[in-house]
């Protein structure tokens, strides 16, 4: 997108605000109209506890310490009622350079597969323009979107920030770049609309628990459309769908099971053995580089009873 | 692909070389050498039980009488063992200009969605090159692939050809398209390969049962990688990764759900809805467009509780 938005607001990633639950209690920090244009400054995941000279160390007392996304808002959007459908325009994201991928330790029994990572992981990227650096040799494509952006629910109370929700919040939709728009039930009076918890990019499925976490400044317009019915999220969104355009080579390794659950593992499994065994990462880096690029397909789900998915690694990632 | 590839060998759909159970018991009706280039003459899913004039009705009769899918085959190759990996490269794929679509009765118990569509569909496909034509101004790009190929499972006995297992079969992949490899695990003397089940189009998550299901002629080059080692099919493709090119626009649905498999449904019960009110689709024709184009992507299966899968409807395949 163009930086030529003007924004007719902008909110610093302050104390102020910034809140880490999701709770129909807190204040707003802003009003706006609808069609209004936001600019959001966002924390990233860490709330700012890892930096360029972290080791993985430090992931350990993230785990004990973290106590939810950091989310800038919230933002009343004026007349806005229950039963309305808020439509986020996402029009921007700026990230600094600088970005975290990481997995706890397998005790905490997050991630896709905790049982075969009981020490953490971390790798912290180098970010320049569209482009983020592995490790030798190996580059990615970035595509960054919002992981965390939704309205306060109607349940009272302080709700995590982990869990998404029909209200939105953690639904980690790798297609919400810039361009998209992503549509939300409103349950409470001013919808009270938070963002946070940028993705400097990810693949589908976000294995090993991040993706690549960014500090970053998101620009989007909040619009009421209360003729629209949504139950859960939905979204328009040009992708990406491939990470490097429409003929990307990919590797594809399956997961066949009678579970779902257990076919995805299977799935990420193998791809994790073949970055490990034909690329030679190890296998800390396959398990965050897969978090990162790899995308999770459900290629069938009716023939009964097995289902199958596969996971997807982009090709051109490595050198020639 | 180019139609200039000379085949070693040709396999007519002849009652001879077809066979409707995995059963490494089946005498091969061919012998090639690894690097053989075949061409596979492959009857549709029903056994050509339907036609240009089928109806409805007929869906009843094929859920009673279908007795699994018609396979070409087997071919032995020479000097195939078990632990060997087979290389199936996909060459080219023609179909004959007709396609089906169906779902049976509810009370079958087959598709994603049984309970919500009692009553059996059927949508009969003109195909026209690269593009297949639903109703009156929505027309879907073309990207054949095969359903079901494997090798033979080492347990003896007359097995169903509709699930799949880590010798292939019912893979529904739909990215095995011309130019991508196959990559399958060998477990008796010779492999005993067999494929059919061709699909003119399919989306992600094949939902109500069936893609385009269309007679084919397959072209295909077997090879033997006796150093290469997978534990479930693995494979190699560039997609494509949306219907319509890179800058594909797309309406997503969510679903959110503590289950993945329910996560799955309410993403397409969701979707089915979006075609239904916004496009003015029968909720069967729905279903079919759905199982045809729409692609099913896992968003994270992390953020627990919650999973979030989305289904992803290419815009482009309606009118302007």
């Amino acid at each position: 997108m163009t930086n030529d938005l003007t924004a007719d607001h902008r909110l610093t990633a302050s104390d102020d605000n910034v809140h880490t639950t999701w709770d129909n209690a807190h204040d707003p920090v802003l009003s706006v109209s609808s069609g209004n244009i936001i600019e959001f400054e966002c924390r990233d995941a860490t709330n700012g506890l890892l930096d360029e000279d972290s080791t993985v160390d430090d992931i350990r007392t993230l785990a004990e310490t973290n106590t939810g996304h950091p989310l800038t808002g919230p933002v009343e959007i004026n007349d806005a009622q229950p039963g309305d459908t808020l439509a986020v325009d996402l029009l921007d994201f700026n990230h600094e350079g600088i970005g975290f991928s990481y997995f706890y330790p397998g005790e905490e029994e997050w991630g896709l597969l905790p049982e075969e990572f009981p020490e953490p992981g971390l790798h912290i990227w180098d970010l320049e323009g569209d482009i983020g650096h592995f490790v030798e040799g190996i580059e990615i494509p970035l595509h960054p979107f919002s992981g965390n952006l939704g309205v306060a629910p109607a349940e009272d109370g302080a709700h995590s920030t982990t869990p998404p929700r029909r209200v939105g919040g953690n639904l980690d939709v790798k297609h919400l770049t810039a361009g998209a728009t992503l549509y939300l039930p409103i349950e409470v009076e001013g919808g009270l609309f938070s963002i946070g918890d940028c993705h400097a990019a990810q693949g589908d499925g976000e294995v090993c628990v991040t993706g690549v976490e960014a500090p970053m400044t998101v620009t989007a317009r909040l619009r009421l459309e209360p003729d629209r019915d949504v139950d859960q999220p939905e979204f328009e969104t040009t992708g990406p769908f491939s990470a490097f355009g429409p003929n990307n080579p990919a590797y594809g390794t399956t997961g066949i099971s009678d579970d779902l659950m257990d076919a995805t593992k299977k799935a990420t499994r193998h791809m994790i053995d073949h970055l490990h065994e034909q690329h030679g990462l190890t296998r800390t880096d396959a398990y965050l580089l897969c978090s990162a690029i790899v995308d999770l397909k459900i290629n069938e789900v009716v023939d009964r009873p097995n289902w199958v998915v596969s996971a997807y690694l982009p090709e051109q990632i490595f050198p020639d």
